[in-house]
């Protein structure tokens, strides 16, 4: 088969993608490795910028965000005694809005296939061939049967663990990573938020993070060690423990219940560069991750989709140079946003192995954050996300 | 000999607290171990926040300042291909003066000697004794004889290697540390300084710093490894390593000349808790040592002698409730400015043991600071001094 475009994964930022090219006359496919009942069932961030908001509704997919989407003016800072509201509206002039990953990604499902855009599940061994040619083509197995599709441009949305970014050669490849000596044990339960807006809590004890994907279900974190399992925390220990790092006033109101889903995920910085090479595009996941302290993993992936659809609408009309500079652009987002993340995960974890220094000098950057509307307001610029 | 006030140590901060005390009728004395010449021949900082000068007039020797010193409305930055002014004056209404340590020093000596207030000078073996009663004394000895110096109060303000701090039982004291891979190897020139303003080069080779004291009197310091001597490096060798860390257009124009004064510090971030005991208060280097970036040394012992100025002026109102909250009222301020020259430190120093990811990250941090008119406020409000 032929298309103009072959997306690699399926995922919010490969289907956006499919998305605003077809309704730019542009013909794309996507190859996701996985059934759409899987992609549905991931739960993933919820926190969703102004920016990518609006790529939703110009993709003509904001009807049901703007319904049942919560706008959030503000979020909490409660830490080292002091218990903080950051005013992205008052600051900033803008907002961001909860909700979920899963609902953004169903609601592109429904227009892909309303449209007859056509996403291929459960596609194997995706392979890619001659990207750094003019006549790239990508080959897979699909129920049991080879399969071949030559295209113009292949862009990989195909997340950390993909095909695509390995397709680039490694001399060509400059990878940087950090990891952080912690993770975070996630929990979803059907209870409603401890308060309207998230509060990310810094306690000696370690992170916590109240965030929610609606008002009946909310979603909790604890920082852990990297060693622990989901099997290690019985519900009650982690209500327990979360009542522990919280300001008492929530910690009183806390509603716990049952969890629905529990995980814990590794933290790390990742960044692979550059994000162009020949023919293929990498957009995501497939080249950065960041620590989800802060929110900017999906708002990443959804700046690199504006950029490159952008650029790959300016190609059709004859115009090259979007695209040449894709890697450039995207990449200059994508270090400020990590280094956003790393600093928010600096500035809220405990990092025993660091010594005391380290503790003081987050309670004093706290202390000067109650007092100064400028370091607030360079924490909400970077939070309801940095200008495309 | 009794005073009312018994102040260890004839730096700025003794001084100017024993200035600021006198006019307001408290009768102080100063102790200083070492000839008037050689305090007056110690080269140190030269960048003065607007509420030193501030002081320095109140105290009624401003006059040399003010006609003398050289008011600098910003800053560049220099790192990572960007070459950033910091608008002191647009972005927070506010300057710093550049105005020799040493100039200080000679207008309080000066005005001292004018209103007869007591500077002993040699005073050797100075100890202080029941500064947990309420009667404390300091003894010390003077030309081979016996001294002691019975008194209400007494303030250490004899830097980090000064007795006053080892007086506060080990058991009392919390000390914070931190110390940085590399010390700065300043020289001081007879040469035009290489711009107006003081020019701070982040470079992958290190950092490196063009300060003045004057448009004759250049004041250089580059990043160096702890273990560098002043005898390992040559004139010719120090101004070939600093063009080398300047951008093109400064390095070009970078006037060298002999140095007049060559030496290595290390830099450390140190803070010792709890500024006051009994009835000694600690001001300035005796309590906390900040690296050099930012130039906040001078800045923070000077808004610990206003403090402790209005608080002992209080006490002889009769208010003692400015004396009790010293400590936090000091220390609050104390932690906030070790945070911004820890962080100034961390953005523009070479860590060659970190890996290439901070590296990184301290180039997005440039590369938003030159997009973010918040991100600039924030950095310009801790430089020019954050509110008494």
């Amino acid at each position: 088969m032929r298309h103009q475009v072959c997306i690699i994964g399926g995922g919010p930022a490969g289907l956006l993608l499919s998305l605003l090219l077809h309704r730019a006359g542009i013909d794309a496919v996507v190859l996701e490795r996985k059934p759409r009942d899987y992609v549905l069932a991931r739960i993933r961030a919820g926190v969703l910028e102004q920016g990518l908001c609006d790529l939703l509704r110009q993709a003509g997919i904001g009807a049901r965000l703007d319904a049942e989407g919560h706008v959030h003016e503000g979020t909490v800072i409660a830490a080292h005694g002091h218990s903080l509201r950051i005013d992205f509206r008052a600051l900033t002039g803008k907002t961001v809005t909860v909700y979920g990953q899963t609902e953004v990604t169903r609601d592109l499902y429904a227009e892909l296939d309303r449209i007859g855009a056509p996403v291929i599940h459960e596609a194997e061994n995706v392979t890619l061939h001659g990207a750094d040619t003019d006549a790239p083509h990508v080959t897979f197995a699909h129920g049991g049967r080879g399969q071949r599709v030559d295209c113009d441009h292949i862009v990989g949305c195909d997340g950390f663990h993909g095909v695509s970014r390995r397709t680039i050669p490694a001399s060509v490849r400059r990878e940087h990573e950090h990891v952080y000596p912690f993770g975070w044990l996630g929990i979803l339960s059907e209870t409603a938020p401890v308060h309207p807006e998230l509060v990310y809590a810094g306690h000696a004890r370690g992170f916590a993070l109240c965030s929610m994907r609606n008002p009946h279900l909310s979603r909790h974190y604890l920082q852990v060690p990297l060693t622990d399992r989901p099997e290690d925390w019985s519900d009650a220990a982690f209500w327990d423990e979360l009542r522990r790092r919280l300001p008492a006033d929530l910690a009183e109101t806390l509603q716990t219940g049952p969890s629905i889903e529990k995980s814990v995920a590794p933290l790390r910085s990742f960044i692979s560069e550059p994000m162009r090479w020949g023919r293929l595009f990498l957009a995501g996941d497939a080249a950065h991750i960041v620590p989800p302290t802060g929110a900017k993993g999906l708002n990443l992936a959804a700046s690199d989709v504006a950029y490159l659809s952008r650029a790959l609408i300016a190609h059709h009309q004859g115009d090259d140079s979007l695209l040449d500079s894709y890697s450039a652009t995207a990449l200059a987002r994508v270090w400020k946003a990590s280094r956003f993340s790393w600093s928010m995960t600096r500035l809220l974890h405990a990092f025993p192995d660091e010594g005391t220094f380290l503790a003081r000098m987050q309670a004093a950057e706290i202390d000067w954050l109650a007092g100064s509307r400028a370091a607030q307001t360079a924490l909400a610029e970077n939070y309801v996300g940095l200008p495309l």
